[in-house]
């Protein structure tokens, strides 16, 4: 072990109450993006982030605004001939108020055994703090093993509005090798795990038109086509018998699990049981051929999300309906692209909607699916630092969920990222009592330590 | 014509001004039965109809109590060996605002041409009001020609709450040899029509719950069942490619149309151009086998009425929801039995829902259908009178809606009701901008006269 690296992690070690002292200011600062009164907090909260990039020694360090919440941007690029890192985080965090059923204030950071509770405490407070903390510990010393760059967003609760400009209109400034996104999970205490797979989305909103407007359901049923019939026909004939989406084309680019990695899948912890209580639901279900975790992370499904239309309130009404809506989504593998999803919709409807309903699709939003090269010298050096630092056999996991900034940046600047943070999945993100577990916050400092160590060498 | 008759239709023709005066004073009354706030308008409406019975020389009239709005109790029943006619009618109305795209306001009753403007002009104040005018012009010169009684309730426009207990209790003091049921229309200015036909309801509430609690439909879809694609298939699947309905033995006790009736049906007044244009639809489905006409008045029908689950506001939420919804009510024809189709629909759920997805079938409301004797001295007796008046041949129509109380009165009573009145389709009732027409109101009075004496003969 390098004197450098051995020095860090002593650093790191040693100056663990200080971190988590500098850990709670930082929690104790609401920046709840989506919310104009706290536009003040959200600033304030950038720029505190942005100081402490300066304290871990960047050459530049700018809180640059956006039409929204400032994006901080820091770099320190002296090292040529190294890889450049591109750190990805936010530091936006979800509403959150006492009365959601917290047993502390979320914004007063509250330490309880080896937990600190706090909204933000695990998404991403916590995992983007004890990276600046991993860079500080290295460059207190001397430069960095390797050139690096931060891009830290104020919005990525609310949906990242501005960051797909912002990346557009500073595609050189972003130039990198890899990204480091730290605002992911590992899979249990003890087990460290990386997501190398993200499903893409694409959203609809489908309005369908019968009658000009209600009719009685007496004086006209039977005479005219009730559009909540024809919604419900589409949407059941959406599946086939064995789970299939029958979109037409819906599989044609879908990358198949390559052996290794059903294999690896299959070795994964898992259990119905646990499946059971997680959802709440008395049964699996899902396309035929595939386990449960390949259902979710490695194939594409269509969910609706909400569906409406006639009389919703209490009571009865008799009426039948001139209008049926429904929201829908599409969760997308690579290689499929987001954009051909609402081609094949159309398609499917202008084949299947009787000519005396009127219709119309709108799309909501989409975004591309990722998936990363596990054999990466940086996917490899990730792998590595976090056996040093759990001893244990990483794990390689494909997310159901989407991550929406790894399929940009790997569309627009053409890099992967390398998922790496220590949230647990029983953290209550979004959700009263978060909280970070912190022997991983530690452990991340010193992980993010070893990672940036492996990429200079 | 007798003398009797004579001098009651010369009574109706010379009081037109005073009745119009007093039509008007009754439309003046905001009889909402809906809103509290005009508690007291609807009781001040019931008295002053009492009133009116009173001075048409009743024996007895008495305003009785229910546990919501009173029902107005008339009778005469001095003509022993006569038959006895029990009138049936309500005088609240529905409720009215300018706002909702009122010309004029629609407690100040306003006459235009041939039309009188106002919430309740049809539906059904006009009706019942010349009903008791020409029960007055005839006791004017002496006893009426039959026994009658009336039953004038104030809830009919909020599902008649309290009428069936009424019933129940007075079943001696409304015993009858027919309703004369005044809360209907005509078919056109100059054509009359009789409804002999009336669908029953029952009416309906689905709930699926899938998974315990509304789940990120990234994480977990393509593991669990969504609870709406579940509803979707189950209402695709309530009806086949014939648009009949499949619920198990729905069409069991279906009286077929007789012969003679599809001939009257088919040549009542019809075109698909006219449908299109009070539908708003761009075209006409039901079951097939059956006319327009046929499907709405003489087939049972199965319709959603409102549909709902998930994320229903603006945007998009990514939910694999824990719910969903549907409020579905069938219109039954003779001799169908609303109480069956709880049962049925039950077992339809019982073979299809999945052994995952929980269930709850809720009945909101039933009531049953009536089709009454065409051939009756009843029927006939109408039939005489409308031709006396309109000169012309009378249509006996099947109606789609349903109106509970004929089927009650004859479910509890054993009576028919002739559904006699003068409204007219494009009245607007419910809607802005009420009104009765006139001419008719003028001639419903006469019909009324004529189809008494033709009773007493």
């Amino acid at each position: 072990m390098s004197a450098t690296l051995t020095q860090a992690l002593d650093r790191a070690k040693s100056n663990r109450a200080a971190h988590l002292n500098q850990y709670t200011e930082l929690l104790a600062m609401p920046s709840i993006s989506t919310s104009s009164a706290h536009k003040a907090d959200v600033r304030r909260c950038g720029e505190w982030v942005a100081a402490q990039l300066r304290a871990a020694n960047l050459s530049r360090v700018d809180v640059m605004p956006t039409p929204g919440h400032p994006i901080v941007y820091g770099e320190w690029l002296g090292a040529p001939g190294k890889p450049t890192v591109l750190v990805y985080g936010h530091y936006d965090v979800q509403p959150a108020v006492v009365a959601d059923g917290w047993d502390t204030d979320p914004f007063t950071p509250t330490v309880k055994g080896d937990y600190v509770y706090a909204r933000g405490a695990s998404d991403m407070k916590g995992q983007i703090f004890a990276q600046i903390k991993a860079l500080e510990c290295l460059t207190a010393g001397g430069p960095p093993p390797v050139n690096i760059k931060y891009l830290i967003e104020g919005e990525e609760e609310i949906g990242s509005e501005n960051l797909e400009d912002f990346i557009d209109a500073h595609k050189d400034l972003l130039k990198c090798d890899v990204v480091l996104n730290c605002d992911a999970c590992i899979e249990g205490k003890d087990q460290p795990g990386i997501t190398y797979s993200l499903r893409g989305l694409a959203y609809f909103e489908i309005t369908l038109r019968g009658p000009g407007r209600d009719l009685h359901s007496g004086r006209f049923g039977g005479s005219v086509r009730n559009p909540i019939h024809v919604l419900a026909e589409l949407i059941a004939g959406m599946h086939d018998a064995n789970g299939r989406v029958t979109l037409p084309g819906f599989y044609d680019k879908v990358r198949d699990l390559e052996p290794d990695e059903r294999a690896a899948l299959a070795k994964l912890p898992y259990s119905d049981q646990q499946w059971f209580e997680m959802t709440g639901s008395r049964g699996l279900y899902g396309e035929t051929g595939y386990t449960t975790l390949e259902r979710v992370g490695a194939r594409p499904t269509l969910e609706l999300n909400g569906i409406w239309g006639g009389y919703t309130e209490e009571g009865a009404k008799t009426v039948l309906p001139a209008l049926a809506h429904a929201k829908l989504s599409t969760r997308l593998v690579a290689d499929q692209d987001w954009r051909d999803i609402e081609g094949q919709l159309r398609r499917y409807l202008e084949q299947h909607v009787p000519a005396d309903i009127a219709w119309k699709l709108h799309m909501h939003s989409g975004g591309p699916g990722a998936i990363m090269d596990r054999k990466s010298k940086y996917m490899q050096a990730a792998v590595a630092a976090l056996e040093d630092v759990f001893h244990k056999e990483v794990h390689f996991t494909r997310e159901g969920g989407s991550v929406p900034v790894v399929g940009m940046l790997q569309e627009k600047l053409g890099v992967d990222s390398i998922m790496l943070g220590f949230g647990l999945p029983d953290d209550g993100i979004h959700g009263p009592n978060e909280r970070q577990y912190l022997p991983n916050f530690y452990r991340g400092i010193e992980t993010y330590i070893r990672f940036l160590t492996k990429l200079g060498v």
